[in-house]
């Protein structure tokens, strides 16, 4: 019989839910209207069918990002999507065996990854007010521990983590030789961003993606940004064509355009603003978290307002812990949506 | 100072070439001209804002794609390109230390994704007249291998496999507890394929991909076709998000016009049959080999040639080594595109 590696055949997978195309999709934190039809009308112009045929080029799209965050090319590896840099950068900073310090609850794929690779998961837990004390993520790294992931801000909870705190973690981490990943996936929500910290530190990496503000998830586009000697590691790690052609092109756009990229802030903020005071004026218990995702405790089971919505045609997130049993999460999007989906909570919470 | 994989730092990579949009390309198998405009064009208008913003689904095209192979879904697994297919394959079958037998020269990719993952590779040569000894494949074959990947057809050169040959490749694999890759890139330039195969042993794996004829190197989309046990352990060694949407949609769409496909078929036979009449005519050493891609000896140095071509806006593919450093390599096209090769070729190469 044939080698099957361990680690992989008892890794236990969720795939992603499928069928979502034409619902309100509340459930993922993407933005559930995306880019301005008419911006996309000019990108698609360029999608020639040579365009289509010929291998991916990514270094336009480098240089433009590297302007675009204030980095050189050489502190950015572009990957297929954050799934792939979490991949490549735990293949690369952490030997089998090591440990990986996250927090709990928060984005699965690194648990997963863990387990994957064969690598020991060491999650701490959010309290129940949904804060995390920085002395507890300190105590659980150790000399087994290669890599600290935090996600600033985390996902599903918990507020952004100050530098004070960061640099204790990273201080720590360089005692035992380790690296700290920042997960920035939803920077551009809350502006807080440790970037400047990869020159100061040898040892920081910061994870970025097109698939929330920028509104690409279909496209697969993530980076990752620091010193150049671990970018370079990155980049060895990588198949040849890594980031397809579309999404390239899409991201050089999007950085062409800065209006684009005001108005999804501009967007993203309205939205957000009359959802907490509808909210509010309908006397509901939320936690509004750092990105563009929100807690709310409704007055039914979590689980059957869920399936409720989605009746009406909107997806929205549940969860099975203890910690977040009796809370649905939401993305926010635009007034719009926000509206569609407040007129759906109070019909269907009762 | 952190931990890092010393296989990976280790590794020597040669990224490809960038800028040769604008160039006639025919130094890497693509298809120069790409899918036609019309239904290129038919396709764009599915990529609507939401679509690009929603997390891709794969299930719909996995379904159409089982179908036009004669499999069933289960019996796929699709990847960012047969880059990402490779290093699953090795991840999962085979344990660090293990070798990896391939031939020599092939798709330089086999021997990196050894490199970086620990892997012993082993390449049997091929000989001077373009031919391979299935008997030194075999031999190469021991107890320390767990992968044998070949080519059907070889890039750059070889002819396609016989069944006998790969069923005494399988039988052997089958002794010492390896599982067989057959690469069929360049499957529909020739038809010869081992598909069948995938049912009657429990270790063949396919790779396939959107790249070749199907004109869609941009896009990133590849795919292992295999037996469900070893596309379950496949899916589970991959990222969550794999292939993005705009492949999927391109794949589903070829797949719903056959027309395209015969279509993509017809040109590429005139396109080559034009080309291998017009070296004939000028009295031209050439090997056509089985895929979509050709051997020609030019009557002055290779290199000077590709050089000349490349100043006339024709880029060409030339070898370092031995067996190769008198031939350029071109991959077909049009019959319009081979007529614009020829005239640069005639021109160029005294």
């Amino acid at each position: 019989m044939y080698y099957v590696n361990q680690n992989i055949k008892d890794v236990v997978r969720i795939f992603p839910p499928q069928n979502r195309y034409g619902y309100l999709r509340l459930d993922m934190n993407e933005n559930p209207e995306g880019l301005p039809q008419q911006f996309v009308d000019e990108v698609l112009e360029e999608f020639t069918p040579e365009y289509l045929a010929t291998y991916p080029e990514p270094d336009v799209f480098i240089q433009k990002y590297a302007a675009f965050v204030k980095v050189k090319p050489e502190n950015i590896c572009i990957t297929n999507g954050s799934d792939a840099a979490i991949r490549y950068a735990f293949e690369v900073f952490a030997e089998k065996g090591s440990s990986v310090v996250t927090v709990t609850p928060s984005f699965e794929m690194y648990g997963v990854n863990c387990n994957m690779l064969g690598l020991v998961h060491k999650p701490v837990p959010y309290s129940s007010d949904f804060t995390i004390s920085i002395d507890r993520i300190i105590e659980a790294i150790d000399d087994t521990t290669d890599i600290i992931v935090l996600l600033n801000p985390n996902n599903p909870i918990g507020p952004n983590f100050t530098l004070e705190e960061v640099t204790r973690v990273i201080s720590k981490a360089n005692q035992v030789g380790a690296v700290v990943i920042f997960d920035e996936a939803y920077h551009y929500f809350c502006k807080s961003s440790f970037l400047d910290l990869i020159e100061k530190y040898d040892n920081v990496l910061i994870f970025r993606t097109f698939s929330k503000l920028f509104s690409l998830a279909g496209c697969r586009l993530g980076m990752v940004i620091s010193n150049t000697t671990i970018i370079e590691y990155l980049r060895k790690a990588r198949p040849s064509f890594e980031v397809n052609a579309l999404a390239l092109k899409f991201g050089e756009k999007i950085i062409d355009h800065p209006e684009i990229f005001d108005a999804l802030i501009k967007t993203a903020e309205l939205g957000r603003s009359y959802l907490l005071n509808s909210l509010e004026k309908n006397h509901y218990e939320y936690y509004p978290q750092s990105g563009n995702f929100i807690f709310i405790k409704p007055h039914i089971d979590s689980n059957m307002l869920a399936c409720r919505l989605m009746n009406n045609k909107i997806l929205v997130k549940t969860y099975g812990n203890d910690l977040l049993k009796d809370y649905i999460r939401i993305n926010t999007g635009s007034v719009k949506v926000m509206e569609q989906f407040m007129n759906a909570l109070l019909e269907a919470d009762r």
